[in-house]
């Protein structure tokens, strides 16, 4: 899958990814009238009513960008009909040719670690039958656990040419409470970073491995420290835009071959029609906003890439 | 819900949770064919035989013990089915006046971690409507973003009576990669457990707090430390049994009120009939062997708090 990315972002000339994570206040009065007028003021309404607007943005979208990244958590939220929106807006991401990163932050041991790898990217045997639970192509992996909870992972990649971005240096605020702490002299997201860096070596696509790192666009300088010390691994950059990442500042987690990270998107693009920017095109043209965002968050990051 | 929880440990005077974590190859032939033969060899069918499997365990066993915590990743592998099964699990424990802990590890930022929040602790308005997603009593969380993955969960705790145990230190032979790394001349779990300390003082039950800790049964020496840095945390033991350990290194996890720690014991109990110890009871009689093995962990965990 890591080299289907590539291929989609060579493809595309878009090194970004939009970021499916939908809140109902996101969502245009007329999309949520219709779906609670069909399943009333249900999670099976409000699951109708994501779905709706999830497939209008992938349609508008879909021929500009390489991948998109559902997060999980924006559908468990609304129970079982919420994770059924999930997997069929995964399904049908791939169906349109887009790449899948299922943002799921999952992470345990052993059994467990392995029950995940298969939900989110690895089949299921139940007797003679086989099954792909959620069917993602990657998915994001909490390192906090060491490489008890990575290897299973690791397991499933191999067998099933999929890919995983470990958390390596978030974009939050706070995430230098423990992250930053310094280790040897060194910061803990550095030692992360190596031990990445050993599970990508050992899990190779043809340039870059099926182990990525997650790196927040909100820290570039240590982003470029990552970037040297994870050679072989894609970084997939959150933070960018909402939360106040620049372009100019991402030039640095790209590779001199122009390929090695892949930017998110998610708040920016979807409720993109909610922006002043864009407010033109209206609730009714919600979808539209967001494709002229993505072609806005295309020039903006090449345009940096290419004066670097 | 910590309040509930130690008035469940009073009741019944067992400082231990019984880990739903239901493996395809657990369960009893005569169980997985039943439901194979009215769901095809399906995941709704694997669901159904886990859900047969959970019911009869938690008939058998749920007088004598105050807590259960179903692992979800152990459903999430059989996708929508499985996590219908996790569900109904929760629900029906509940309605047996168990405290459910939901192994969820989750751990996000913002408004990702407030939806995971929901989804586990909490409620979800749609439109006029309220729902309750999961409905857990308390989650595991990650700590490794830091302060603003916590806040979230600490919000809907507070708003619901909820509470999270958050991972501190784990029970797996390579917890220690990054969770002992010196930092400041102490190991990392240290540092994460003073924060949960902080944020345990901001979310007070009763006595204790709704914030807890997860500190595995493995590192007994380690235990011993954050027991007096974590003073008002219930900790939630893992790795007592299969992975090793004993009780007699449990007992410093706990307080001198004789309260503050719960033991976990998954495979040891729900998989007892697979015992030599218990084979006895036959596969037939698989929930008879979990009735016997919580008689015996109760009697050994209390044996070895009596000579303390």
């Amino acid at each position: 899958m890591i080299n289907k990315l590539i291929e989609n972002i060579r493809k595309t000339d878009a090194p970004i990814v939009v970021g499916l994570d939908p809140m109902l206040s996101y969502i245009p009065e007329h999309i949520t009238r219709k779906a609670f007028a069909e399943f009333g003021e249900t999670l099976e309404g409000a699951a109708e009513a994501v779905w709706q607007f999830n497939k209008a943005i992938v349609d508008a979208v879909c021929d500009l960008i390489p991948a998109v990244k559902p997060q999980i958590a924006m559908y468990e939220q609304f129970g079982i009909p919420g994770l059924q929106t999930f997997k069929r807006t995964v399904d049908y991401c791939r169906s349109r040719g887009l790449v899948v990163i299922g943002d799921v932050k999952r992470g345990d041991i052993g059994s467990t670690s392995a029950a995940y790898a298969t939900a989110h990217l690895g089949k299921l045997q139940v007797g003679q039958q086989t099954f792909t639970p959620f069917g993602e192509d990657f998915a994001t992996v909490n390192p906090y656990l060491g490489t008890d909870g990575i290897k299973p992972f690791l397991d499933v990649c191999r067998e099933e040419k999929k890919g995983i971005f470990i958390l390596v240096k978030t974009s939050n605020p706070s995430s230098g409470e423990f992250q930053d702490r310094t280790v040897d002299g060194r910061p803990l997201y550095e030692l992360v970073g190596e031990k990445v860096a050993e599970w990508a070596d050992s899990c190779m696509g043809e340039v870059y491995s099926y182990v990525g790192a997650v790196v927040g666009a909100t820290y570039p300088e240590m982003g470029k420290v990552l970037r040297r010390i994870m050679p072989k691994s894609y970084i997939l950059v959150p933070g960018y835009g909402a939360q106040g990442g620049k372009a100019a500042d991402l030039v640095h987690y790209f590779n001199e071959d122009g390929l090695g990270a892949i930017v998110n998107s998610s708040r920016g693009i979807i409720a993109a029609y909610k922006q002043e920017k864009y407010a033109a095109f209206g609730a009714e043209h919600f979808a539209d906003a967001s494709r002229q965002a993505v072609v806005d968050m295309i020039a903006d990051i090449n345009g940096a890439l290419a004066v670097r």
